[in-house]
């Protein structure tokens, strides 16, 4: 195993000091509320939230850096809690870091669906309404499109629009929005949001050492999880133009993709986001995009904002997630609205 | 090979497209002066260049991204020059950068050190001040303390000193300081900074299509170089702790860093950059960055900022480096300053 770390059990707590040291912004606490999952600690502003201010908690397993913690500041989330590698965050840690950054408005939970994220998120809400009366709304993101079920999951997988959820409602809440309305933006997003993601390598996890899976030089996973979950199957490699056309072909075929519309949005108006899984050059994901938004354009469909890089990774795997997420008029500047995140900055 | 491409040839235009793509506020142009380099493409902000205002043209071979063209935009550069793969831009395509880039002030160019950047860049600057008349100064960056000279450079290879060049002498031109001064602040920026690198991999260029070297899996290259080039020793792989304690020791040594000071920068005030070499996931660089904010805190060196991610890569290439730049207030200031470019961004 060749990475950067002291000790595979404190991987995640050095480099959450890491995430605090660099950003004062930030703040590591460690819980402690005689729950279970006391000591395990969360990210959260440094400065506390504005009296009447929705407050947005989001979390999961650690590994995909920047996902959670790199998108805590003004504009996305009040509060982070990572689990360790691969693993949901706990009910106490939760509780601490909802009682941590409510500001008598409610919190909003942003959980990926994962089975044990949403054990443990729906434990942590229960925990926060009948412990400390919080006002707890809970937004469940499973934008992928590879499976229905996998490994890890009943019903799709959450990956890539998680952070287009955190960004929009993110910046509801900043305008002052009640707790009803940020969440059913969340919501809103979600159902908007739909990504593909392929690998050419496996990840390694520090507790074990050794790529989770093995693809032959030859091929790759079509359809990928970000833990390393099977997609729809392995695949001969193919050109870069031949990737972002399968990947494009299994999000459009979803039906809020349908030219019709029919929602708030216009299905011609998207924000695309190619992520990169952690080992991908950046060159690599603009080969990408070059071709999303070449194949996009063939077939009416226009971006009117983007990202690419990394974004929601899988440790050191080598590999691309593509999100395409619907906007109306009111997504797109609640997008372009400012935030101050590690991961995520603009217009501050 | 596991890439996203779609052929070797085509690896960096295409991810130029993909980048002008993303990034309105940036054109790909292809030069057609006449000259050697004819048709090759440069980048540059869309806007044109404010008139009065000195232009800064950087670039170097690809594969470093997002180095340089990640940089161009208000506050940086106006225009990089991309080579091939690990190959350095032509003449022709240089004269042509600076020629529309140039407003007026005449146009700094900023070269990293390597043999064949540096005689390139210098025909460039003489094709520039001939055929076109414009006033022209070099800035040449050579903050890599691992090696004397190396197989690509006589003298020190200039690597992650160059986005503190290109950031602080950019902000001094966007503040209308004339030719002469925005060269200067270049040099000063890279007089006060230095840099060491540790890969745990060799990284694999389209073309080869094979690692650049073979790394045994219980060793790393100490002081290795963005082309893979070798650095000062093979080692045992070690921790975090001490991977950083190596790089800063040898960094530290250096007498810009000496605590008596002299020049007008405090030595110890300091911008720390922990940076990827392409396939080292954020996490891990978080962990080494808290290993660098412990070990300085106990030297009595101050981080005033930081940077944590990848900004200056080895394509694939799994390692980190580590920059140190020392900072007066003048060049802190600088660095605080509003940038709007697709790979720094805040103020904007």
């Amino acid at each position: 195993m060749k990475k950067f770390l002291n000790t595979p059990e404190t991987y995640v707590a050095d480099s959450l000091a890491g995430l605090a040291a660099a950003h004062l912004t930030l703040t590591v606490v460690r819980g402690d509320t005689g729950d279970p999952g006391e000591g395990a600690p969360f990210v959260r502003r440094t400065a506390p939230t504005r009296p009447g201010k929705v407050a947005l908690v989001s979390g999961g397993g650690s590994g995909h850096e920047p996902l959670h913690g790199g998108f805590v500041g003004v504009g996305m989330l009040d509060a982070a809690c990572p689990g360790e590698v691969f693993t949901s965050p706990v009910p106490g840690q939760l509780l601490a870091a909802t009682r941590a950054v409510d500001a008598g408005a409610g919190v909003v939970l942003v959980v990926k669906n994962y089975t044990g994220d949403v054990l443990n998120f729906q434990m942590g809400a229960e925990l926060a309404a009948e412990e400390a009366g919080i006002a707890v709304e809970t937004v469940l993101v499973d934008d992928d499109v590879a499976v229905q079920d996998s490994t890890w999951t009943a019903g799709r997988r959450g990956t890539g629009a998680t952070v287009f959820v955190e960004k929009i409602a993110g910046a509801l809440a900043e305008r002052g929005a009640e707790l009803a309305a940020v969440a059913d933006m969340g919501r809103r997003v979600n159902a908007y949001a739909r990504s593909f993601a392929v690998a050419l390598t496996a990840c390694t996890t520090p507790a074990n050492g050794r790529p989770g899976f093995l693809l032959p030089d030859d091929e790759m996973e079509v359809g990928v999880g970000i833990h390393g979950e099977p997609g729809r199957r392995r695949a001969k490699l193919a050109t870069a133009a031949e990737v972002a056309e399968l990947a494009l072909d299994a999000i459009l075929a979803e039906p809020v993709f349908a030219q019709t519309g029919g929602g708030g949005a216009d299905a011609a108006d998207v924000i695309v986001m190619v992520n990169g899984l952690g080992a991908t050059p950046l060159a690599e994901l603009y080969i990408l995009f070059h071709e999303v938004s070449r194949l996009l354009a063939g077939r009416g469909v226009t971006i009117v904002r983007s990202l690419v890089g990394n974004y929601v990774t899988s440790l050191d795997m080598a590999g691309a997630s593509f999100t395409l997420c619907r906007v109306d008029d009111e997504m797109l500047e609640l997008w372009d609205a400012p935030v101050n995140t590690p991961a995520l900055r603009w217009g501050m």
